[in-house]
């Protein structure tokens, strides 16, 4: 099958470019000397986390316990969720799931602990925990060594419930004080620490020199190695997804619609909507919720009804949330359908 | 089941509210003496289509025929689709579905009228349409009164097509003379207008004033008859949805983090992010991906971990379009759960 025999607008994957990126980010880490445990929150297909470990990725990492659910369903057996799973069906959902596959979850303060450490005696089971540590981002986390310290010596004193080490996000230098006195802290009092988990795609190096022992990144994976922020770095070598449109309307010389919207393209205005490949002086100035707003007045070109059009969203991982069906494709052709799993599972 | 025993983030329907909405629109229309067509891209649920259905609408609208396919499944059997359908693969889809229900669909081209005609024809049925009108909107639609009568004049000679009208959005009073001209030089061609088709929340007045046959209302179903343009608006009497969220970490005295985000619910930044019933103190500043955060310097309020909020997302209907199912609730009370069946047919 060609692309051009799609129904759209469709969300395809260029699959020589996601190839090149996963590979990039494996060789990139090994260089480095850091391992690299891949965050599958970008894409949510298990096929894609896959590609990634047989990459080289020593496992995954997914930000809610039904992403997890779904890799284990498909059979990746070591993951981290880096997220404080709190309340009844979640923690069964947990003590299930560390059942089944290496599991370790993050957490933040003694509540959520002594929530796992419950569960986990009454399912007769041990899970392993890793203690967040906000160095800055404003997010999750402990706020001070001593406050970690404090959270280690709570957990150790748990049962069913397992102290591994501790994580940050983003990785960034100015976190060395913080990690270092709380390793200080820990090592102090006897607690060992086997896991310095770091992340963020382009924190690689940060991670290393932090003394992490894996780094997460997510976002290179549809983005190579550069974070979207701006048109420029919407480049078809660089982003492995497309919309594949078509054009329904062309009401005026200036304007064409396409066939997506707000509902196909995760859409920030004032940022661009995304960039049209064939056509990069057609520019999309609006959307609304099913269709695509395109002024056409800068183009040479005549457009007409029924002309299939290549859109790179400009919010790849937050577009890909938005479909049920990835293509992939290589070239023109269709090469396979992969279901985007993860996706919808918030809880 | 209470809804404290839900699992979290978890999109929830008042369906006091909801039932209050959709009985209020019913009323209002037949007030007006103009007959509802309610539009359901808003939620996308034909299990809320039908209430909708049997209050009165005489049928339904999808924008997207992946929609309308939805919809027939479940039953309803008066569809139209205001979209322009274009392409081998959704040709085939229409004609098929065309012979299930009773079909309608707008364009504004030859292009995709002749489209239609030709599958119709090699199908062996015949499509209704009508002719989209750019009265103001600056979206899809022929631009004047001539465009349109030329192009029903040659909807008029194709077989497999059946003009029916011409339909605008949103009803406008400015839209007046241009609706008026067209009937007017249609009338002289001797082409029947049986369906003069308006639309917009709020504009049901507008459509009985331009002479429609029938308005199609949409979003009122979740935001009551007012559009939500800002806080003040996301009352909890006038709002159907909520999602109910987890505290899952209390980093600091002034921030709370709840487990739901970006892809929980839909934000666009600066707008405010969603409403805290139980604390309208408690601002959601920011969003990560699966994170809330929130400022909860102004509550005398102690939170803690575990806690559950109902927040009224900005967005209802884009909110909607991140979940999978919709727990409908009443009071306190679990009621029932429905698939969002419509979610992500944006084909």
């Amino acid at each position: 099958m060609n692309i051009a025999d799609l129904d759209t607008p469709t969300l395809v994957a260029d699959l020589d470019v996601l190839e090149r990126n996963i590979d990039g980010m494996a060789a990139h880490c090994r260089q480095l000397g850091i391992p690299l445990r891949v965050h599958t929150k970008t894409h949510k297909v298990p096929e894609i986390a896959k590609l990634q470990v047989a990459a080289g990725s020593q496992g995954i990492t997914c930000q809610k316990l039904g992403e997890a659910e779904v890799m284990v369903d498909a059979g990746i057996d070591n993951i981290l969720i880096p997220y404080n799973i709190v309340g009844k069906p979640k923690l069964k959902r947990l003590t299930t799931l560390v059942q089944r596959a290496q599991i370790t979850v993050a957490l933040d303060s003694e509540e959520t602990a002594m929530g796992i450490s419950r569960q986990a005696i009454a399912d007769g089971c041990v899970v392993p925990v890793i203690v967040e540590l906000d160095t800055g981002s404003g997010r999750c986390g402990v706020q001070s060594p001593q406050e970690a310290q404090h959270l280690a010596q709570q957990i150790m004193k748990m049962q069913g419930i397992n102290f591994q080490g501790v994580m940050t996000y983003p990785s960034n230098i100015r976190a060395k004080p913080f990690i270092a006195e709380t390793l200080d802290l820990l090592t102090g009092d006897g607690i060992p620490v086997d896991v310095i988990s770091g992340g963020g795609t382009g924190s690689e190096a940060a991670s290393k020199e932090l003394g992490c022992t894996e780094t997460r990144s997510g976002s290179y994976v549809y983005e190579g190695m550069t974070r979207i922020g701006n048109s420029e770095m919407l480049a078809p070598e660089r982003c492995v997804l497309r919309v594949i449109t078509t054009v329904v309307s062309t009401p005026t010389p200036e304007r064409i619609i396409i066939d997506g919207g707000m509902k196909t393209f995760a859409s920030y205005p004032p940022t661009p909507y995304g960039h049209i490949i064939e056509h990069p002086d057609a520019k999309i100035y609006g959307m609304s919720v099913e269709h695509g707003h395109v002024d056409v007045s800068e183009c040479s070109h005549r457009f007409k009804v029924g002309e299939q059009l290549s859109v790179i969203p400009l919010h790849q991982g937050m577009t890909s949330n938005l479909h049920n069906e990835l293509v992939g494709i290589r070239g023109d052709a269709v090469e396979t359908t992969w279901r985007i799993a993860g996706r919808g599972k918030v809880f």
